[in-house]
């Protein structure tokens, strides 16, 4: 049985074509297909911009529960669903986010999905991989330098050193620089001020990169981008920096999708990989513009639970990209069914299916939430070897209830083989042409109504709470040409409500705004409505620690 | 005529050949040539392992004089010498170092040689190329997030916060990151303290990385560094903090050479980049040790002029690696000379044969200095086209008096047809076995002394003066077992002397030692004789305020 091996052992054991063979099947010519190594490759962005007028394909949404400490397999069920499309026939690609670097040294690394459903080159995926954040790094930093340069030789554009709110970005897990003081020792080295570093992921230059629809339109975002504010709190932009046109030229490789392919040979793009709070969370828009022009069915994910991964993949990547899911898939396990109805996680492995029946409520809601969006939906019940068949059909059962189907699938066990029935119905749903996908909220409601829209059709909550002076700031914003933008909500990934304890289907709490921030090259309106951490610690023992080159050059520890 | 053009319209009309053919010349199979696009290639550690007792071919240093604002073409001469010795039936390769990112942001980005002769691709090499400056990067700064996470922590290792000697690097031209206070914030961010960033270039990491024989090698000496000391003054090493093995993992691809090609598609390894003042300032040994093996001649080049670049070359990459160059090409130009000889640039159009023949002191310093360590010289008057007959003849004449050659080359104008004459000269310098190379000065040396020995053999200094602090400083290392580790020498690179604005060949000057720094991981003691910059800041109007992608997805501003 495969279930003995870990991920990293599978992993290494797959058979890899040549990604050479892996774009011929997608029909890119050799040329138009930039290698890295001989297991991972960009696309040109010459053959992307040639595909424009073909047809697209499908575009299926894989999203979740709420997640737990149980874990739900979002990603292992996403890769699984594209190889169970190849298996019965059809032309499939599946998307997905790239892993960060830092993080990887603070706890083990991440593999792209799990057991028989998995992306390869695991190892690279979790290190530099095409060194996309990379270069997202140092676009995210050259605009700083020229900030601070500009202040230094003059600060023609008067720009208030109180108010620069253009921080620096690092892929490390690195307290020390979350908050410091910048520009000491002398006039040589410039004003001194406050700042700070964030992780790479957070960088608004990642989230413009994953929406930008090519080089012409990255550049216009990355002018777009506020990066400080003068005395009389008028904007000053990256474009009046003269930087737009350098940090395009550093990001004119990493704008192109990166083709891997799975455990069972079949295409899969790793682009992009904002946060999915501060930021929408999705692979790139390039990405899944492309897999749409050269495959049937493009499954795709959404960070964390539905509440936000999926509402931020429809009202903003779908909404600015011009995306029409046809159909959703809702990973749920039955482990998660029983914390969300109260068991605790040592508990998980007995039996107890009035517990599942208590979680499924959260199951529930999101199921109905996604509907709203005109898309429709199934469930995919993610295999566990310690389910019984009681919980399994507890789950179907209440699934059915709501007029919708609940799949047990088994990829994880058994790769495509596993999950032939939920690629059937999903086949079926995308195929019934019922998709009417519409975002949640018009463009033009106003700023607050949207959040407040989000919040209670969503989240079931009863209020909305902000200062005055969120509240006038957002006018503020809607005064200055902001207010068509669609809002990214920062809150827990854990419960619908902002209290992260809060499981299954919280209803008539309070949603409390406590900032609101303008990414206005992304193009959205963030809003904060916890503690958000933008830059990670590493941990006591880091995983570092462990992490080594075995004798064969293998990687030991990272997994 | 293809003077007409600049650098990078010749490299963009070249005519390359796919990498994969490049390295089928060199008997590098396919699946050993890890592919970075279709022009730039890594060679995999298990090839070079597998070379190991193939014969070497004949090693070629090219040095130069003084380098003057008029520009001598170490890097163009390096090219066009390699070209010129396959031109003539030789196999042979080039290697050269990498470009810093950073620094392209402020000035021009510089060519890999030029007119003629030049490695391409231009603008890979300018940017990301193979990501070989992000991996040090990553490396460098993750030991520095495990320094203060261990302090976080508890610090049990007792590390001395005032007492860190290990910063943080970004490959950004940021004077605003020379000085900074981190850890600010409060408890959860941890305990404030001063430190900095370098540019990545001047990092350790990237020593070590040119240093190390192999990947083994590479993780013992990086476990080497001294990352800080004790309030006892004892040091903490990096292989204390634990980040030897992560680092070494992050480096893995980073440790292999990249392959390109020349203009004429001849080989060329472009691999690591280290400072040339507090570092050693040469690509990297497993570079130039792979090249031996695969061809019968290889060109290598370093750092700034003979008296700082071909010292270090000598005393510390090829004692520390067992090479033995075969001969030396010491490159200078007619416009140096003069400029040596007291003319201003703008006066160097005109002909001044008396100020050539005052220049060539320099020059005839150098090739003295050169044949100290052994190695026959032949010199390379690499030609402009205002350079007139009487003019080449008078340092043709001088260098003649000194029992050594020089040769007219062309290579800028007309590639390989232009420099054949010196490629003959350097086949019979090398094949001559003439060459007894030994470094200057024994590892049994007290480290003072071998401060005086390159002070007054090289530099013909007439003492070396340096504080009580800085000699105590050293008798410290040697009774903590540094004593053997060879001297790098941080002096200006404009003059024999301390003195930048000291041309031509001066003697009985004073050498000040303002400071000593251990360099343990890369093996080797620092000595900083001047004001060195290892962060630099950007100029008033950055050339990345011009740097933008045209209509073809060109860059422009780069060059």
């Amino acid at each position: 049985m495969t279930q003995h091996r870990s991920d990293i052992e599978i992993a290494r054991a797959a058979t890899k074509k040549p990604i050479m063979e892996i774009g011929e099947k997608l029909g890119i010519p050799q040329l138009d297909l930039v290698p890295y190594g001989h297991d991972k490759a960009k696309v040109s962005a010459g053959f992307i911009a040639a595909q424009k007028d073909r047809t697209n394909g499908k575009l299926i949404l894989v999203t979740a529960i709420n997640p737990t400490p149980a874990g739900e397999g979002k990603t292992t069920t996403t890769v699984g669903l594209g190889d169970g499309l190849n298996r019965i026939g059809k032309r499939a690609m599946i998307c997905i986010r790239e892993a960060s670097l830092g993080p990887n040294f603070g706890m083990k690394g991440g593999a792209a999905g799990g057991g028989m459903a998995q992306v390869v080159p695991m190892e690279e995926m979790n290190l530099h991989f095409t060194g996309d954040f990379h270069a997202i790094t140092s676009a995210h930093n050259l605009l700083s330098a020229m900030i601070d340069n500009h202040i230094y030789w003059g600060n023609e554009l008067e720009i208030d050193a109180r108010r620069i709110v253009w921080r620096r970005v690092m892929d490390m897990n690195d307290r020390a620089l979350r908050d410091i003081v910048v520009n000491l020792g002398g006039v040589a080295n410039g004003f001194p001020r406050q700042t700070g570093f964030d992780i790479t992921v957070a960088s608004e230059v990642m989230a413009i990169l994953c929406l930008a629809k090519d080089l012409k339109d990255l550049q216009e975002r990355l002018g777009a981008i506020v990066v400080a504010y003068r005395r009389d709190k008028t904007p000053i932009f990256c474009r009046d920096i003269k930087a737009d046109g350098a940090m395009t030229v550093l990001l004119k490789d990493a704008m192109q999708p990166n083709l891997v392919q799975t455990l069972e040979n079949n295409p899969a793009f790793v682009h992009g990989g904002p946060f999915a709070n501060i930021a929408h969370g999705c692979n790139s828009v390039v990405a899944t513009t492309t897999a749409l022009k050269l495959a049937d069915f493009v499954v795709t994910e959404a960070g964390f639970g539905a509440d936000l991964g999926a509402e931020k993949f429809f009202d903003i990547k779908c909404r600015k990209a011009g995306l029409k899911p046809d159909a959703a898939v809702i990973v749920a396990t039955v482990r998660a069914m029983k914390m969300n109805g109260g068991v605790k996680k040592d508990e998980l492995g007995a039996e107890n299916v009035a517990a599942v029946e208590q979680g499924c409520a959260n199951l529930g809601r999101h199921i109905e939430n996604v509907k709203k969006f005109g898309v429709p939906v199934v469930v995919a019940i993610n295999h566990f070897v310690s389910d019984t068949e009681a919980e399994v059909q507890a789950v179907k059962d209440y699934v059915a209830t709501l007029g919708t189907e609940a799949i047990l699938c088994k990829h994880w066990a058994l790769g495509s083989a596993g999950i032939e029935d939920l690629a059937h119905k999903v086949v079926e749903l995308a195929e019934s042409g019922v998709a009417e996908f519409a975002p949640l909220y018009p463009d033009e409601m106003p700023l607050f109504d949207k959040i407040e829209t989000i919040a209670k059709s969503i989240y079931h909550a009863g209020e909305v709470i902000a200062e005055k002076s969120v509240r006038e700031q957002l006018r503020q914003w809607e005064a200055q040409g902001y207010g068509k933008l669609p809002i990214c909500m920062a809150k827990t990934q854990y419960s619908f409500s902002t209290d992260p304890n809060l499981r299954g289907a919280p209803s008539g709490h309070s949603v409390t705004v406590r900032e609101v921030r303008l990414s206005a090259g992304a193009g959205f309106i963030v809003v904060i409505t916890g503690e958000i951490m933008t830059m990670p610690g590493l941990p006591r023992t880091p995983s570092s620690e462990k992490i080594f080159l075995n004798d064969k050059g293998q990687i030991e520890g990272l997994f």
